[in-house]
C-alpha cells in the first residue's frame, strides 16, 4: 500500500469521477447523445475561455493545436515575433519554421519574462509582423508572460496575439475577448483534468479574418472546416469520443467550484510551495512572475541535482518532474493545476524534505511543511 | 433496462477489460512504468502490422494520419495516384491536393472494385508517379480492394504505396513486409477495440528513403522524429497515455485469439451478414469483394432508407451505419470488425428484421436470422 501522488505540470491526476465517466460503454460519435453532450462541453469551454466566439476540439495532444493556430492564420514568408524564455517558446520559432515563416526571436532569460514595452519596441521595429507568438506560462521555467498587457499592445497593430495557453487557461484568468487575444491554445491533460489527447483552439474576428488568406496547407487541422462541424455539434474527423465524454464532467466539477475560486486555488496552491521552498532555504528559479500552474524550486549546490525527481518518484511514489533541457539536475517542477488540492502538496513537500536529506542537504525538516502549512491555513476557506 | 449494441464500422465496441485499464489513475508518460508499456505496445503492433519496421503511434484520428503518411514521403508538385470508388478515396485526393500534390484520380464506380492491372495500366502512362494511395477497405461502400496483387505491381515501380487500412488492419490478413506495403496507416477505434484518439503508421525503407528528400512542410505529424522517439520507447509531444495503456490490454486479448483466428472470426461475420441479407431477400452493395470489416446491405425499394438506422438504433437500441453522401437512404452498414461476436451480429439482424418489417417491407421474418445461423454453426469451433 504506496499512495502515488501526480504533481507534474502535466498530464495532471484525473478525478476518479471523470475515470469512470470515461469508462462506460463507448457510443458512436454520429448520434443525438453524443452531438448533445459534444454542444454542452463546447458551450461550457466558451465560459472557461471567457469568450464568445467558437472553441474548437482537435483529437490531438496540444502541440497539434499550437501547430493549428499557425497554420490556419498564416502563410510561408510572413513574418512573426516568438518569445523564447524557455523549451515551450523555442517550439513556437520551430513551428513557424517548419511552416516557412520568418520568426523574429525576443530572447529572454530563463527565468526571466518580457516586457509588454518589449513586444512593443519589437513591432514598432517590424511593422510587417503579422503575429505574435508567446505562451502564458512557459512550463518549462514555470514563468508567467504578462498576456493582459502584451495584448493590448498587439491588439492596436495588425498583427495577431497568438497565445500558448496549455498550462494558461484554467489556470489564470485569461480572458479572451475582453483582452483580446486572437489565438489561445490549450490541452486536455491540464488544468482541464483529463488524459492527453484532446486540443483546443479559440479564435477572435481577426484570427478569421486572416484565415481566409492564408495559405499555409492543411488538411487535419483545417479550422475553418472545424468551425462549420462544430456549429452543427460535430467534428470534420472521429473525434476522441472518450476523452470527450471525460471533459463533460471534468468542466462540470470546475464549474461547481467557480471560475474566480478556481483560479484562486492554483494561486493559493502555487504560493504555498513557493513559501516551502524558502522554508528550506532553497530559491524559486523564477526571478519574476512565478506561474501558478506549476513552480520551479532551484536545487542547491553540491547534491546530485538531477536524482530529486526520481528519488521522489521511485522511492517516495511522488512524480514531480525534472528541469528540462539545460535546466537539467537544477530544479524541480511542482505542478499545482488542475485536480490537485492542499493535501497533495503537502505530501509532495513532505517527500521532496525527504528526497533533500538523503542526498545530503543541510536544512532543519518540517521548515518546508510549516511555512507552506502558513498559506495554506491563511485560504483555508477556500478548501472547506 | 435497455441492451444496447454498437454495430457501426467504427468507433466499435471497447472491452470493459480494455475500459477499466483506462479508468486506472492516470500515469505520466516520462517515466519507466510508461515507457516499459509503450515499449510492449510497440512490439505488439509489429506483429499486428506483420513487419519488422517500427509502427508510430500519434495523438490523432486515423485522418491524421493518413496525413502523416503523404507529407512525410511527397513534395508539392508530386503526381500521385488515388483511388476513388468511395468517400474514403476522395479523402487522399483532397489530402494531396491540401499539399499541393498532383492526384491523377482513378474513378471506381461505388461497390466495385480495381484491379492491379488498372493500376498498372496508370502507372505505365504516368512514369514519374511518387505514390499509390489507397484503402484496404473502402468502409463507405464496404468493399475491399486486392492490396497484395496492388502491391507486386507498385513495388516494381519507383513509386511508394500507401494503404489506408484503417478498417483493414486487424481485419484482413494484411502482411506489411511480404506484400511489400509502404505505408500503412489504421487507427484506434477499429480493430483495435479502443476509443478514437490513436493513429497508427508504418513506413518501410522505400518510404523512409523518400522521406529524406520530401518537402511538404510537417511538425506535429515528424515521422522521422517520432521514430526517433519511439526507437527510446517514448514519444516527441505527450502521448494519449490511457489511449497507449487501453491499447496494451486489447493487443493482449488480439493476441489470445491468435492473428489467424482473429482474421477468420471477421470473415465469418462478415459471411453471416451477407447470408442474413440474400435470407432477407436483399442484395449486398459490394458487387465484387465484399469486406470482412463491414457489410453494406442495400435497403428495399419503397420503404423509406433513411430511417433504417434511426430506427434501430433509436427504437430498438442497436447502433450501425446508414449510407455516406450518395448512398444516404440506400444503405445500412454493419460494423463485424473489433469486439464483435456472432452475438452482437444476430442481435443486429433481428432488429433489421424488425426495421424492416416496421417501415413495410414484405418479407419472411427470421429467414434472415436462420441464413446467418447456418453460417455460425458451420464455423462455430471459432467461438467455443
Amino acid at each position: 500500500m504506496h499512495k502515488k501522488y501526480l504533481v507534474a505540470p502535466g498530464p495532471t491526476p484525473v478525478p476518479s469521477e471523470v475515470l469512470l465517466e470515461m469508462a462506460k460503454p463507448i457510443i458512436h460519435h454520429r448520434t443525438v447523445p453524443f452531438e448533445k453532450i459534444f454542444g454542452e462541453v463546447l458551450a461550457d469551454l466558451k465560459w472557461l475561455f471567457q469568450t464568445q466566439k467558437d472553441v474548437l476540439i482537435l483529437a490531438s495532444s496540444g502541440t497539434g493545436a499550437m501547430e493549428s493556430s499557425v497554420v490556419n492564420t498564416l502563410s510561408p514568408g510572413d513574418k512573426v515575433i516568438t518569445v523564447e524564455g524557455g523549451k515551450f517558446g523555442e517550439r513556437w520559432t520551430e513551428i513557424a519554421k517548419a511552416y516557412g515563416l520568418t520568426p523574429v526571436v525576443l530572447k529572454v532569460e530563463w527565468g526571466t519574462t518580457c516586457s509588454a514595452d518589449d513586444i512593443k519596441k519589437l513591432l514598432d521595429a517590424n511593422k510587417d509582423t503579422k503575429a505574435v507568438l508567446i505562451q502564458a506560462c512557459e512550463t518549462s521555467t514555470a514563468v508567467s508572460y504578462p498576456i493582459k498587457e502584451i495584448a493590448e499592445v498587439v491588439s492596436k497593430t495588425d498583427a495577431i496575439f497568438i497565445v500558448d495557453g496549455i498550462t494558461g487557461v484554467g489556470v489564470d484568468d485569461i480572458r479572451f475577448d475582453e483582452y483580446k487575444i486572437d489565438v489561445l491554445v490549450s490541452g486536455s491533460q491540464k488544468a482541464f483534468m483529463l488524459p492527453p489527447g484532446l486540443g483546443f483552439v479559440c479564435l477572435s474576428d481577426k484570427a478569421w479574418k486572416m484565415n481566409e488568406t492564408s495559405k499555409c496547407p492543411k488538411y487535419y487541422f483545417n479550422l475553418k472546416n472545424e468551425l462549420k462541424n462544430h456549429k452543427k455539434n460535430t467534428t470534420a474527423y472521429t473525434p476522441a469520443v472518450s476523452l470527450v465524454i471525460g471533459l463533460k464532467k471534468a468542466l462540470e466539477i470546475i464549474k461547481q467550484a467557480g471560475l474566480a475560486n478556481w483560479f484562486k486555488k492554483n494561486a493559493v496552491l502555487a504560493e504555498a510551495t513557493r513559501e516551502a521552498a524558502k522554508g528550506m532555504g532553497l530559491s524559486v528559479f523564477a526571478k519574476m512572475n512565478p506561474a501558478n500552474a506549476v513552480t520551479a524550486i532551484s536545487l542547491p549546490e553540491g547534491i546530485e541535482g538531477n536524482k530529486v525527481p526520481d528519488i521522489m518518484q521511485d522511492t517516495y511514489g511522488v512524480t514531480a518532474a525534472g528541469g528540462q533541457d539545460s535546466l537539467k539536475g537544477k530544479i524541480v517542477r511542482i505542478g499545482h493545476l488542475g485536480y490537485i488540492d492542499p493535501s497533495d502538496i503537502l505530501v509532495t513537500l513532505q517527500r521532496l524534505e525527504w528526497t533533500l536529506k538523503d542526498l545530503g542537504y543541510k536544512f532543519d525538516m518540517g521548515k518546508g511543511l510549516a511555512s507552506a502549512q502558513e498559506v495554506f491555513y491563511k485560504n483555508k476557506t477556500l478548501f472547506q
